[in-house]
Parts: structure tokens; C-alpha cells; sequence
């Protein structure tokens, strides 16, 4: 017997991963990210297959994470989650980002942490891909608290991309809108 | 740059991963778990290479994942965090286990949710193992709130394994004791 609300009470943050390749730059929400060593400093995220970033990042084998801020707006996380970026330009419309070291946009508004990462392993299971990135650079932006995939939900009342993993679970929640 | 302590923002929970092979049992805690994809569901957990339970999960391909409950007490997390099951049977000082329906032990005391899965796929990444397992079972247990890493840390002062992916950050806190 599988009862898919048991891994609702899986905790998460929320983070946005951003790409480019070849002057194509994209950018998407994620709650499904995990630091897996110390030394060195590598992480994994996992993305939709059909995702754009999912797409850039396989080209480009780079990427970037910046941590959701508790403080951040739902217009301001709109804009990368809740649309695709084949033919939207999110980051001519979120003025705060930077081009980061690795040469990928790296978003510094609204978030508290980011950091910039080299994919070294890829790992497709199902509908998904995990990218394992080594982190060559890494930076505190400011001293506010992480928003939790929990608080997202349950105080922001927000929706959840479709393409997350789930976004199954979340159809299931009366608060989706 | 590399500011180790920007990823001290990340947000986990707090799980016991368990398993046995050939009658060998033991389970650890784990902060670096999360869903990759919900149907079928699968799940990523990620544990140090030297670690007695990666070692039986190596050999079964089969693990078990509790959730800890926000009211767990720090003995009740101590037996399994803070010790090797090598030569210490783990199970025998823990009374509220059951034999889930894929062999493997699976923690139900102090849990809210637990889930069974089999090893689909294993990637190494330096000094640490990535498993991804499909779910087989999942089951709510109880109604109380998952136990999250920050809260682990600052409400409940408590200590991290030696081997966890943030050891290095843990040494640099200072109410590690």
C-alpha cells in the first residue's frame, strides 16, 4: 500500500536554479535539492526532463542555486515557477541577478544564499533527472531566514509547478488554487 | 569563493534510513533524503561510503526511511546517530521497529511517516553514496510535525554525526559538543 501523503511530511526549502548555453538563459523553482558532501562541496537537484532548465543545463553542464528568502512575494516567485521560459525571458523581468563566475545567471533578490555549481554526475530515474554539481563558489547574500517548502504551502498558499515531483500530492491538497 | 556556512540554509528533515542483509541489521540518521518523482515515487537518500549501513544496503538493495517526529527525545535519536551498529545491535535497544513487507526494519516509534523502497540505481560522489530507491510502501503514522534539521540544531542543541555531508559545517558551530 503506497499512501502519498506520508512523504508530504518530507522537509524541503525552495530554491531557484538558473542556467545558460549559449546566450539562453532560464531559471526554475525547485524544492528538491540536498547538499551530499563536504569535501568538496557537492549538491543535487532534480528537474523535470521536459523542463527548459532541465534542457540548458544538460547543455551547459552548469548551474546555479540561490536560496528563497521566508520573506520573498509570491510575484516575485511567479515569475520563475509558474510559466515556462521557452518563450519568456524571466530574467529580463527579475532585476536582481548577476552573472556568476561560472558564466550562468545566478539570482541574488529575495534569497539569502547561493551558490554556483559544475555538473559531475547525471542520473535519470523516471520522469526525472538529478544533477550531482560540484560547488566552486558559495556565498551568504543575507541574515534572513530560508523559506520552507512547508511555509510556501501553508502560509503563502501557493501553487506548485507542474512539473514538480509533487505535483501529484498537491492536487490532491484544498488549498490549491 | 567558497563560504561553506551558505549552506548551512538548506532545509531537511531529520530521518532513520534502516535495512539488514542476511540477518544483519542496522539503521542510521540522515538529514540528505528528498522525493524525485511521484509516480512512481522515487526517492534519493545519501550516506558516507564507510557507514555499516551503507554497507547492508549495498548488499540488499532494500532500505526503509522513518520520518522523526518534532517531539522525538534526544536518546531516542541518539541510539541510532551517534554510534556504529558494527559492533552495537542497534534494533535490540530500540522497541518500536516492525519488519517491513520488504524484510528490511523499518522504525516506527517517534516517526510520523515511513516508507519502504528498493535500490533502483546507486551513484558514488566522493566520500558519499547516493541510492535512489522506488517506494513500495508508504504509511503515515501518526499526525504530529516532521522534525526538521534547524530545529534539530537550535532548539534541541544536538550533535551530528560524524559522517553527515555538513560534519565539516557542524565542527564550526559552537554548541557542538
Amino acid at each position: 500500500m503506497i499512501d502519498p501523503k506520508a512523504l508530504f511530511s518530507l522537509s524541503y526549502g525552495l530554491y531557484i536554479i538558473s542556467t545558460q548555453h549559449e546566450g539562453n538563459m532560464n531559471g526554475q523553482i525547485i524544492n528538491a535539492m540536498m547538499q551530499l558532501t563536504a569535501e568538496p562541496i557537492c549538491i543535487a537537484i532534480c528537474l523535470h526532463k521536459d523542463n527548459y532548465t532541465t534542457e540548458l543545463i544538460g547543455k551547459s553542464g552548469l548551474f546555479s542555486a540561490s536560496v528563497l528568502d521566508s520573506e520573498v512575494t509570491m510575484p516575485f516567485i511567479g515569475n520563475f515557477g509558474f510559466r515556462t521560459g521557452r518563450n519568456f525571458d524571466k530574467f529580463a523581468n527579475c532585476k536582481e541577478w548577476v552573472t556568476g563566475e561560472n558564466g550562468v545567471p545566478k539570482v541574488t533578490g529575495s534569497c539569502i544564499a547561493a551558490v554556483e555549481a559544475k555538473v559531475i554526475s547525471v542520473t535519470d530515474v523516471y520522469t526525472h533527472r538529478v544533477f550531482v554539481g560540484e560547488v566552486t563558489l558559495a556565498e551568504q547574500i543575507s541574515e534572513g531566514k530560508p523559506l520552507t517548502y512547508a511555509d510556501y504551502h501553508i502560509i503563502k498558499k501557493g501553487k506548485s509547478p507542474a512539473n514538480a515531483p509533487s505535483s501529484v500530492f498537491n492536487a490532491l491538497r484544498k488549498d490549491r488554487d
